[in-house]
C-alpha cells in the first residue's frame, strides 16, 4: 500500500485485558467507545468476548448500534451519554442500556420506554456527567424499585495515585451506595490500579486495554509503519518543509514519509517527533504535513523502505510526550487512510 | 442524533471555487485529499465537477481509488506522491495519473505502466516531494518525450506573501520549465492569491475551497453543532473534569456536551475554547475529554439544548487558534462520529 500501516495486536489487547481483570476479584467489562479508542471498535469487542468480557461500555447510542451488529444478542451494552432526547429508537432497537444522568432522562426513560433496562450515572465530584447527589437522594427509592443493572461513576483524577479526589470520590460513592442491593462500578484503567477499594462489582477498562498508560505494564497493542516516499540530499543552508522552519547545518538525507496530521499525526509533535529505522532512531524534521514529514536519515546506511512512529520502541504515550498530550488522544486520532492489519 | 452534527455546505464550497477560479485566467482544478480535507471527499468532488472541474489531486492511490468510484471516468485524477512501489495496481485499474517524484518513480512507472499518464513533481526549494533541479536536468529530455500531463511543484511559504521564499520558488520553477511545451502548476490557494505571475496553466486550490485562511474572503463551509447531555449547577470551590482542572469562583451552571478529543476537537484547545448558544459566546472550562466537553452556561438564561462549535460566528481559523494549530488540522481531524448533513 502507499498508505501507512496500522497493525492491531489483537492478542495483545487480550492479554492487556487477562492482566487487568487479574488484579480484581470483581467482573471485568470493557470500554469501547470512541470505535474502540480509535482502533476498530467490532475487532476489539469481539476478541474480547471471546475472552469472557460480556458488558462494553459505549459513549453514544451510535456506538452501541455497531456493536450490537458485531457482538449479536450476548451481551450488555451500556451507555454513558444515557438516553438522549433522539436517542430513543437506537437504544430500544439495539437493547442498548442507557446509563441515566439526570432525572430528565430518567423521566424520559420511563415514560418512553417502560420496563427497558437502565442503570445509573451518579457524579461523585467530576461534575461532568451523573446525577447529582443531592437529587440521587430524591429519586433513589423510585430507581431501586425500577431495578438498575449498575449504578456507577466516573473518577476524575484515577490516573494520579496520590491525588486526594480520588478517596474524597470513593467516599462519596459510598456515602451514596452502601447499602443497596445493586452492582456498583467505579474503576476504570486507573480505578483498577488503586487498588480493590476502588473495584465494587464491576470494574471497565478502557485506556489500559489498548496500551496506553496508567497501565504501564500494558503489552503494546499498535504498531505504526510508513512508507518512504522519497529520499534526496540537502546541502548546508538548504531548508527544509512549510515555513522553511528546518535548515541543514550539515550536508543532510532527508527521507519523505506518507502520512501527516491528517492520520492523526498531530501537528503539534513536529519539533520533538522521532520515528524509528529498526532499531535506529532518527529525528523528524520541519513541519508536520497533511499529509507528508519530513525525515533527516542522514545517519543510516541505506536510504529506508519504511518508518516506524509506534511501536516496539515508542509507545502511544511517547508519542504523546512528543506532541504535549497524552496517550488516549494519540490512538482516538489515527485516521481513516491507514491499511489496517490485524493479528490474532 | 445523540451524536453531534456536522453540517457540510456544498454551495458554500461550490461559491469558494468559483470565488478563486475569477481570480485566475487558467484553469482552475481542486484538491480533495486527506477525504476532501476531512468533509467527505465523494460529495466534495462531485458538486465541483458539477462547477466544471475536471482535475483533482490526492495525496495517495488508495485516495484516487474511491474518487473514481465517485466522479466516474470524466475526470483526471492526479495522486500527488507519485507511483509507490505497491502502488502500480491502483493507478492501472483506476487510471490515475501520478505526479512523479524522483527517478525511482520514474523508471518504476515507464518500466512497469509504459504508455500510462503521468506528471511531474518538481522540488523548487521546500525539500520535501518532488524531482531534484539537478535530477531534471539529467531526465527532463527523456520525460518531456514521453509527453507528462502535467508539470508541477509546491510552495512551501505561500501562506505568507512577504516571505521572500515564494519569489524564489517561481524563480526556480521558471528557470527549470519555461519554453517547455507542457501544462505547468505551481500554485495552491496561498499561490493563487500570490497573482498572476503564479498561476501558470493550472492551478489547484485545497483549504480555500473548504473555507480556511489564507483565503480569507471564503464562504464558510462547516458547521458543528453540539448537543447538551445535562446541566448542572456548581457551587463554589467545586471543580469540573479530570484533573480538577476548573474550580468555580462563582456559583456556576455548567453544561456537559456530546463531543470531544475523539470526534477531532484538538484536546489542546481546551483552555481557550468557546462555543455559541444562538449568537451568545459562552467558554468551555476544565479539560476537553475524550466524548465530552464541559461549558459555562451561567450566563444564558436558559438551559441549552445545542451549542455551535463551528459556524457563523467562529471559522475553522479560529478553532484553530484556540487549539495553537492551523485551519487545515481542525477541518481534517473532523471525525466519524458525527452525524453528517449535507446542503446541497
Amino acid at each position: 500500500m502507499a498508505s501507512a500501516t496500522l497493525t492491531l495486536d489483537l492478542n495483545a489487547l487480550a492479554q492487556n485485558w487477562r492482566d487487568l481483570n487479574n488484579q480484581t476479584a470483581c467482573e471485568t467489562a470493557a470500554v469501547v467507545k470512541a470505535n474502540g479508542y480509535g482502533l476498530g471498535a467490532p475487532a476489539v469487542a469481539r476478541r474480547l468476548a471471546r475472552e469472557g468480557v460480556r458488558r462494553f461500555f459505549v459513549a453514544v447510542a451510535e456506538e452501541g448500534a455497531v456493536l450490537r451488529s458485531a457482538l449479536g444478542q450476548n451481551a450488555e451494552i451500556f451507555v454513558f451519554s444515557g438516553h438522549m432526547p433522539t436517542g430513543t429508537n437506537l437504544i430500544r432497537d439495539h437493547q442498548l442500556i442507557p446509563l441515566l444522568n439526570s432525572v430528565d432522562q430518567m423521566l424520559r426513560h420511563f415514560e418512553i420506554l417502560p420496563g427497558h433496562p437502565f442503570g445509573v450515572q451518579i457524579d461523585t465530584g467530576m461534575n461532568r456527567l451523573g446525577v447529582e447527589p443531592s437529587e440521587w437522594a430524591a429519586v433513589k427509592d423510585m430507581l431501586l424499585s425500577q431495578g438498575p443493572r449498575l449504578v456507577m461513576s466516573h473518577l476524575a483524577c484515577a490516573d494520579d495515585p496520590q491525588h486526594p479526589m480520588n478517596a474524597e470520590q470513593l467516599r462519596v460513592f459510598r456515602g451514596l451506595t452502601d447499602g443497596l442491593n445493586i452492582p456498583r462500578s467505579l474503576a476504570a484503567t486507573g480505578g483498577i490500579l488503586l487498588g480493590p477499594a476502588y473495584h465494587f462489582d464491576l470494574c471497565r477498562p478502557g485506556i489500559g486495554l489498548y496500551g496506553g498508560l496508567p497501565f504501564a505494564d500494558a503489552s503494546p497493542v499498535v504498531t505504526l509503519d510508513i512508507p518512504v516516499i522519497q529520499c534526496r540530499d540537502v546541502a548546508v543552508g538548504e531548508t527544509v518543509g512549510y515555513a522553511n522552519s528546518w535548515t541543514a547545518t550539515v550536508p543532510s538525507r532527508i527521507a519523505t514519509i506518507s502520512a501527516g496530521y491528517a492520520d492523526g499525526l498531530i501537528r503539534a509533535m513536529g519539533p520533538n517527533a522521532h520515528v524509528h529505522a529498526g532499531d535506529q532512531r532518527v529525528p523528524c524534521v520541519g513541519r508536520v504535513s497533511m499529509d507528508l514529514i519530513t525525515v533527516d536519515v542522514t545517519n543510516l546506511d541505506d536510504d529506508p523502505t519504511h518508518l516506524q512512529l509506534i511501536g516496539r520502541h515508542q509507545s502511544v504515550d511517547t508519542i504523546a510526550d512528543m506532541a504535549g498530550t497524552i496517550g488516549y488522544e494519540i490512538l482516538t486520532s489515527l485516521g481513516n487512510r491507514y491499511a489496517r492489519r490485524v493479528i490474532e
